[in-house]
């Protein structure tokens, strides 16, 4: 498809231009336009399919990026990356050194907010808003744009219950499409199903009720529909909100379908949607499904064993579990605290709850693994999933914080398996006799063995092993940098000089193993994929300087800074923690 | 006030064989007791009043233990405790080895999980009501007693959230006297107060919008209407809800009168309320005050100031900029996700933030700290007040942690003054061309000067300073801490070989002053208020480590366990941080 119109459309003002009549076309030329090139270059395609009209209905009416525009989470905001001024560096989305895959505001002042997780810009649009008023700006409007998914988590209806006591002029667009990465959940949404029916507000207006003015339910792929409900609302001043029914995946068919995998598709074929073939056949399997698999297996035979995930389901692979025992597995939604403290109510019931959660979004439930469960010293097991860097995804979803954050918390045990076995023993050995909360941290993507799926065999808690023996220096890895460290050990000239350890437990360490190291070698080097500050490396440390110990200790981690968006190996590489940076950490220690 | 009826209650079942009509007698003997003892003893009194009536219904409707009980925050459980066979050592509530002032699962059967911060007791209960129905318990009760302020938190709506969609025998008691601590802000609790009027259900009912049965609103100080109400409910299944209507503070006139002093008023004259006058004159102010005050101070030359505080106007003193500047100061209720992402909002728009949060609560928004400020290098001020151990209120609320989770973070720098002139010099210092989300954090209660109130300073980011100059030990210390060292050195037989460092910023370290350490020094001891994994001293390892540094180094902080309730000092001298611990450490090292 040519992009006659697209192509002049070089910022908001240029859209502002064209005639109402042309944006029908407009729309069908961006939705192409994201469609191919997603299809080549991957990334989330749904979501901003589902809202091409919205898009352009929003920079035609307001007067961005004078009034601010804030995207919750940002999967949907290609098109409007597209429309302001970032067209044709479009084909770099989630690349290194190209565009990040959401919103940034070092990346365009159209970017108010930088987003990533879920349920902010409510509260980050509020904050602009009663700015604006102070400064007496009191025409500019304010508007978060947030999915029904992330509009039922906590953080957004704290957001709604302060903005109601306000004056500020802040309009809130839920963009209603009844799935957030897995379909949405919860009694907010089936009562937001219910006001869908007939698009009509239903009686009880929950929005109404915190003081905004509702408008709708509108169709959010009726163009005129929308542009005229905007204008109205634009002059409306003070708290407003809008719902916007639409459909995720619009305009391609087989997105249309399957809501969930077209969320981020990979590859596939532009004009019919059609899916790339992969070649996965004797690859490895992915982490998340030797969990998702193993658990299944698990619960099969001990009944208290449940399994529960803030709105990952497909992501973690607890989907194989909620398929299995419905009745023990849950998905809560965006509710990562509301997931924390429910393991913990059902650890004091005596069931063995395995929380899913990634690591990034763990944190957002900090305050629940201390208080409610470390406290209480609840044998909860959370299953870290996107532990470590996870390439595209970028600098808000690397999970590189969780072994220092977790580390200074009493009574919890972190452990990282180094690969598919490993990691199904410990999920194995937690199931019975667990006397305290565990954090079980594992990496996005494929595992490294071909057979994974071997008898059971229990773990040792807080021991590590000797995966190779060394005269001079001991490399002491976590989870599964013992890859990485293997390789480069193996192609070091003084290779048998150098021992290497996987320690398994970051908590509690290997204190016998490590006196042993610790009297064995003058040098010592530690490999984790989490930030250096306070991580495992620092650990080691800690205890080292309790034994007096006076060796050199070299700590290769994340640094400290926030890594942006690129592939495993290239964000490897710029933390020094690939294969070939610990084998130049090798050289220059041996 | 003799306790006829109270003295023979040592469990709930003695309350359950007593007629109705002696209840009306206990809830007398019982708000007695609870005055008597908080009188003299100290500790949290109107919650606890406010709840006399409904405690009494529900132990004796409901078969607790077998239902089981959740008291939200927990500052209104001391009637439970008292009626729960802790009559007798009531009176060593909150004391060292005492009982807590808080629900404590290690302490009785009867408090099913430990509250402290709030809004957990809806996932908490939800998730044993869940439990209870997988063991085909399908009769049980599970209650969950949330006042209204902190069921405005996010995330007990999301725990009413899934609840509507479940089965569970969950049970909402809504306890709304219209206040937390401070009076309750929101539109939630304008809606509610809406329903209070003639005490009839509002037209619009949130609760039912999601899938609740409303109750309510009753008198919750009408002990028969209650019993009423309560038997009805007992018997339904699935998620109910119920609007009691209390006043925080009853039956002592002086409490409801002022709701906010008494709170927690100290000790008072337990016939009339009035409060027993203490000697302030001369002793230094409070640490929140300093902050308190000097923000107003600032605030009237800089008009981009703002203040946030996440439902502690009081016990922050971010009231007094809420009183000189009501359009620039916000108290958001208790929502510090809210509070963090709101204040990176208004920072994009160029306004400085001042988010005043208690250390342990910033726990609660630790996700919106890296993702919302820390990732956009938005420089938010964080006033982290009750930073370090709090004395009495116990493991939920000492602000141990902060240093160790927020030393991770990217961008962010860590700054803790060691007196009010320090505190009130960096809160001066940020004010302008701050380039960095930053952290102050500073202690609970009184600081250590008589004059703090001293022409401004700027404080060079990233600079420690040596107090003292000494040959062969130094001590490094953070904050507050500066006070036990430099007494414990002065007492100190070799005090003249020990140095004294106020390091002064954990993030960025001052580097070239440790450079000077290292090469001057074979001996370091690093002091802090915090964990020990991962904080302070940690970072001084991981910059000696890097500089391949030989000398000893100790570190005394927090060990790796959760700190009880008790006094700051025999709090500090578990810890070993206090005078003699330190004293002790500096013998053992010299």
């Amino acid at each position: 498809m040519s992009q006659e119109i697209l192509k002049n459309i070089n910022d908001p003002s240029d859209l502002r231009k064209l005639k109402k009549e042309d944006l029908i076309q407009l729309a069908k030329e961006l939705r192409r336009f994201i469609i191919d090139i997603v299809a080549t270059k991957e990334g989330h395609l749904g979501a901003s399919l589902g809202v091409v009209e919205l898009t352009i209905a929003l920079h035609y009416i307001f007067n961005t990026p004078d009034d601010l525009l804030v995207w919750d989470v940002g999967h949907q905001a290609y098109g409007h990356k597209i429309l302001t001024g970032r067209r044709d560096v479009f084909d770099t989305n989630r690349q290194l050194n190209g565009i990040s895959g959401f919103p940034k505001r070092d990346e365009s002042i159209y970017d108010t907010f930088g987003t990533g997780h879920s349920s902010t810009s409510i509260s980050a649009a509020l904050g602009m808003a009663i700015a604006s008023n102070l400064k007496g700006e009191t025409q500019k409007q304010h508007i978060a744009v947030i999915g029904d998914a992330s509009i039922a988590s906590g953080m957004a209806f704290e957001g709604l219950n302060h903005a109601g006591v306000t004056k500020a002029n802040l309009m809130v667009i839920l963009n209603d499409n009844a799935i957030g990465i897995d379909p949405s959940v919860g009694a907010l949404k089936e009562y937001l199903t219910k006001a869908r029916v007939g698009y009509k507000p239903a009686r009880d207006n929950i929005i109404e009720a915190l003081n905004f003015r509702y408008f709708g339910p509108v169709d959010g792929h009726d163009l005129e529909g929308l542009l005229k409900v905007l204008s109205e609302m634009k002059a409306i001043k003070g708290p407003k909100f809008l719902h916007v029914i639409t459909k995720k995946g619009k305009g391609l068919k087989k997105a249309e379908e399957d809501q969930v995998k077209y969320h981020a598709p990979g590859k596939f074929e532009p004009d019919t949607g059609e899916l790339l073939k992969y070649d996965t056949e004797g690859l490895p399997l992915k982490y998340q499904d030797v969990f998702g698999l193993t658990l299944v297996e698990l619960a099969k035979n001990n009944e208290k064993i449940i399994g529960i995930t803030p709105a990952m389901p497909t992501g973690s692979s607890l989907k194989f579990m909620m398929d299995a025992f419905p009745e023990r597995a849950f998905d809560v939604g965006i509710a990562e605290q509301h997931a924390v403290t429910l393991s913990a109510g059902m650890a004091t019931q005596g069931f063995i709850v395995y929380c899913a959660i990634y690591s990034t979004f763990l944190q957002r439930a900090y305050d629940q693994l201390i208080h409610d469960v470390a406290l209480q010293d609840l044998p909860v097991i959370f299953c870290l999933d996107r532990a470590g860097l996870v390439g595209e995804d970028g600098a808000t979803h690397h999970g590189v914080f969780d072994i220092a954050y977790s580390r200074a918390i009493p009574n919890l045990i972190i452990a990282a398996p180094r690969n598919e076995m490993e990691l199904r023993n410990l999920l194995f050995t937690v199931q019975q006799d667990l006397e305290h909360p565990m954090i079980i941290r594992y990496p996005r993507g494929r595992g490294v063995l071909k057979e994974w799926r071997i008898p059971f065999k229990k773990v040792k808690i807080g021991t590590g092993v000797c995966l190779k023996e060394g005269t001079d220096l001991a490399v002491l890895s976590i989870g599964n940098m013992a890859a990485n460290v293997e390789e480069a050990i193996k192609s070091s000239p003084d290779n048998s000089k150098i021992a290497h350890y996987d320690m398994r437990f970051v908590k509690p360490l290997d204190e016998e193993l490590l006196n042993e190291i610790f009297s064995k070698f003058s040098k010592i080097i530690s490999v984790e994929d989490g930030v250096k500050n306070g991580g495992f490396g620092s650990a080691i440390l800690e205890y080292a300087a309790k034994l007096r110990y006076k060796g050199d200790i070299e700590i290769l981690g994340i640094p400290d800074e926030f890594i942006e968006q690129g592939s495993l190996d290239e964000l490897q590489e710029i933390s020094k923690i690939n294969v070939e940076g610990i084998r130049q950490k090798l050289k220059s220690m041996i």
